[in-house]
């Protein structure tokens, strides 16, 4: 699956044309929600392959940036990611997915369900400072 | 506000301080969601200054690639974001803010309540396809 560049700035928002703006790395921003608890799961990237092969196989395609290299989520510790509704934003240069986790249904690699489990609060000097708060899972 | 440096990955990952991973760029990804509706609105970028002044404010405060400056969500609009709550991932290069958006309830600059007001479908043949489809307004 090709994608076409990125046309005039109005077909762009307001087209009904998929055309990524990939930026100067190749990539695109992914945010992955809960599709039942509208948490965010996880932020990542995709370059053009995953995106191709994310909207062919309905299931999540990143691109490690860590490791170089394509890569399907849950493909190893079977955290599939299927894709149950898949947005762009206005400019086309981030995606939205609602996501369905297969497996134990964990999403970080420290082995939680969300990489956001920490809430930023201020100490009494109004310093910043984290605090462990995971999300109880879906019912 | 200053942000220390990155520790060791432990200290990065389950540790209580705030230690930001900018990337090259000098920046983070920032994800604002409605606190009430739990959609995504918009992904952004913060550096540090941004980042900081979010935290000291308790308003969403950007840095504006396009326009290369700091950007207080809403100070011309008067969308400005409320941040209710703010979390962190687990490597520290993403940031989740959920807010409450003044003004008219904007925040796209195409008028829309979120960016994300197109979702991406197949058409016939399998190619992918935009399609408008807007949230309602939280009642």
């Amino acid at each position: 699956m090709a994608f076409d560049a990125p046309g005039t700035r109005a077909e762009i928002e307001e087209g009904s044309r998929l055309t990524p703006h990939f930026g100067p790395d190749g990539l695109v921003t992914c945010v992955a929600t809960d599709h039942a608890t509208g948490d965010v799961l996880m932020v990542a990237h995709m370059n053009r392959e995953s995106l191709a092969r994310t909207v062919e196989t309905g299931e999540a395609w990143y691109w490690s940036r860590s490791r170089g290299e394509l890569w399907h989520k849950g493909a190893t510790s079977g955290q599939i990611q299927t894709v149950l509704e898949m947005r762009v934003d206005c400019d086309q240069d981030a995606i939205w997915i609602k996501v369905r986790v297969a497996g134990d249904g964990g999403c970080c690699h420290t082995g939680r369900r969300s990489c956001f489990y920490r809430a930023v609060r201020r100490d009494g000097e109004g310093r910043p400072i984290l605090a462990l708060e995971e999300r109880e899972p879906p019912p």
